[in-house]
């Protein structure tokens, strides 16, 4: 397998936290990566190959003009990488619109997709994760867009999680097919019509916010307004009730006495809340393999992301969203 | 003061608990209601009167059909009263939808608003409660409108939180200007050229999903489709992580006595977060205050709907909201 390509320069964390995710990637399991980022900078890489490029897109950065004359950044490297067949697949913490612009205008759309989408796991508390998409890639949608990221997200739902018979739903305002705005009215007619057994995958229709934690719908489609909106909503109330919670088990010594008795209870709830747990999103629907993971990644992230990106490029995820949307 | 007109056969409970809750009402809080419903399945309403009304519109008939044809529902005859000068609020925990569509067509819009919206109270880690409007009122807004949610929530969470200097934002995918959907970005730049200081407010543009549990902004303006999943979503995510949460307390002898150790340290918390304590939602632009409670509602939550619509119409909202919203 060629190896994926890491932007050593992007997130938070970086280049440290990606370097150590890299290693790891490499050293425990085997995984071939080839980090992109200024060499100087990244410290003792071990046997790692490093593509030289000598700008960073800074986190806050406006995507589409950073990636036009940026044109030695990393993210831009990584994605050049991948087009020109040294990188199977590319993974950056860093600055998520110029990540996706990178992939997007480097190596370019797959043959019939309209849009790229971004495609974020939601774990909830049972099952496995529900994908959500677009989170955040398209502001403002075309209905019969949302039908490609239903087939995309079907395709993805089974590489990424072995869901056999996807359950694709329309994130809306009530489980009715005539509620919700004119956008989701169009595209609920357009799913309807879908043939999704031939696709195996099944459409149940609306969906509502509520879902998006529980085991209802195993991929749920929504404009990237609407997605990004729903997304943040979610992880600042996990964000917002969990620091509640800690702040709660350290507020007295019966308190944390009592939470220390809990916790072989709580620590597998966490791991399976942790976004860290998950490797990030992913974009779908470029020619290439792309993780966008978390700004706030640690190694442990950047392995999960690595180990998933390679995964993907092995289940060959490009050549099935190619055949999903174009049969 | 006029009787809070309560619909007695509105909700998952009714009637039992709504009953129970106007009694504690009456009772603890000495605020004057009237019931509206069938009296014969009431039962002991104490010195309460009874408007009757032989009808009762389900949770999931459809609004506007609904309460154009069933004259003598509940939900008709509690707005009539309103109407009519023989109640001075009217608090349901039945339908939404036909709650609002009996308020705004027996009681109608205050002059000079465009189109009512449901206000919804986000409960934070600290401070006080966020305003999220439009909640689900209005599946498609224009921009304009979104100006008068902010003039009519900031109104609300002074009267309600009693907020000094409301700071007002417009829920986006990103916290710069340029963000967003185009209805946004219409939006912002009308919302940015009100003078809000004459209004008592402050604007502080464009915030996120995550910004809404969080203590960032004090009224948070949107249309009624992204509110309503962002709510939806808020709510799925909170019920999800507590119940995971409860069934980790529950998994052995050791989580039981742990818990228990927590309780005094997790009660306050419960407390915070539960929707009950702050007694619904509340639509905002029509001639009467008008409570819009959980389908869920127990009699605690229904007693808590009960005084605040009391507090509102003490404080005179619908006259503040009108001189906010034609200043």
């Amino acid at each position: 397998m060629l190896p994926i390509a890491v932007d050593a320069m992007g997130g938070d964390n970086a280049p440290d936290a990606i370097v150590a995710g890299a290693r790891r990637a490499v050293e425990e399991r085997g995984i071939p990566v080839v980090l992109v980022g200024r060499r100087d900078e990244l410290g003792d890489v071990g046997d790692i190959d490093v593509i030289e490029a000598s700008e960073v897109i800074a986190m806050d950065a406006d995507p589409g003009s950073s990636v036009r004359t940026m044109k030695d950044s990393s993210l831009v490297r990584a994605a050049e990488a991948v087009r020109d067949g040294h990188a199977s697949a590319m993974v950056s913490a860093g600055n998520t619109g110029a990540t996706m612009a990178s992939a997007l205008l480097r190596t370019g759309r797959i043959k019939g997709v309209s849009r790229p989408a971004i495609a974020t796991p939601i774990p909830g508390p049972t099952g496995e994760p529900t994908v959500l998409l677009d989170a955040g890639a398209n502001a403002e949608c075309r209905a019969e867009w949302l039908v490609q990221f239903a087939q995309m997200g079907a395709v993805f739902s089974k590489a990424r999680f072995g869901i056999d018979r996807p359950r694709i739903g329309l994130l809306s305002i009530g489980e009715e097919a005539g509620k919700g705005s004119p956008l989701v009215k169009e595209a609920w007619a357009l799913l309807d019509e879908v043939d999704w057994s031939a696709q195996g995958a099944e459409w149940i229709g609306n969906v509502e916010g509520r879902d998006l934690m529980a085991d209802e719908a195993d991929v749920v489609v929504t404009d990237g307004f609407t997605g990004n909106v729903a997304l943040k909503t979610l992880e600042g109330a996990a964000k917002n009730i969990i620091n509640a919670l800690l702040q709660a088990f350290d507020s007295s010594d019966e308190a944390r006495e009592g939470a220390a008795m809990l916790l072989p209870a709580l620590a597998p709830l966490y791991e399976r809340f942790n976004a860290d747990s998950y490797g990030g999103a992913m974009l779908l629907g470029t020619k290439g393999v792309c993780i966008i993971s978390h700004g706030s990644s640690k190694d442990v992230a950047m392995l999960n992301a690595i180990s998933v990106a390679s995964e993907m490029v092995n289940g060959d995820l490009v050549g099935k969203i190619a055949g999903a949307v174009n049969a």
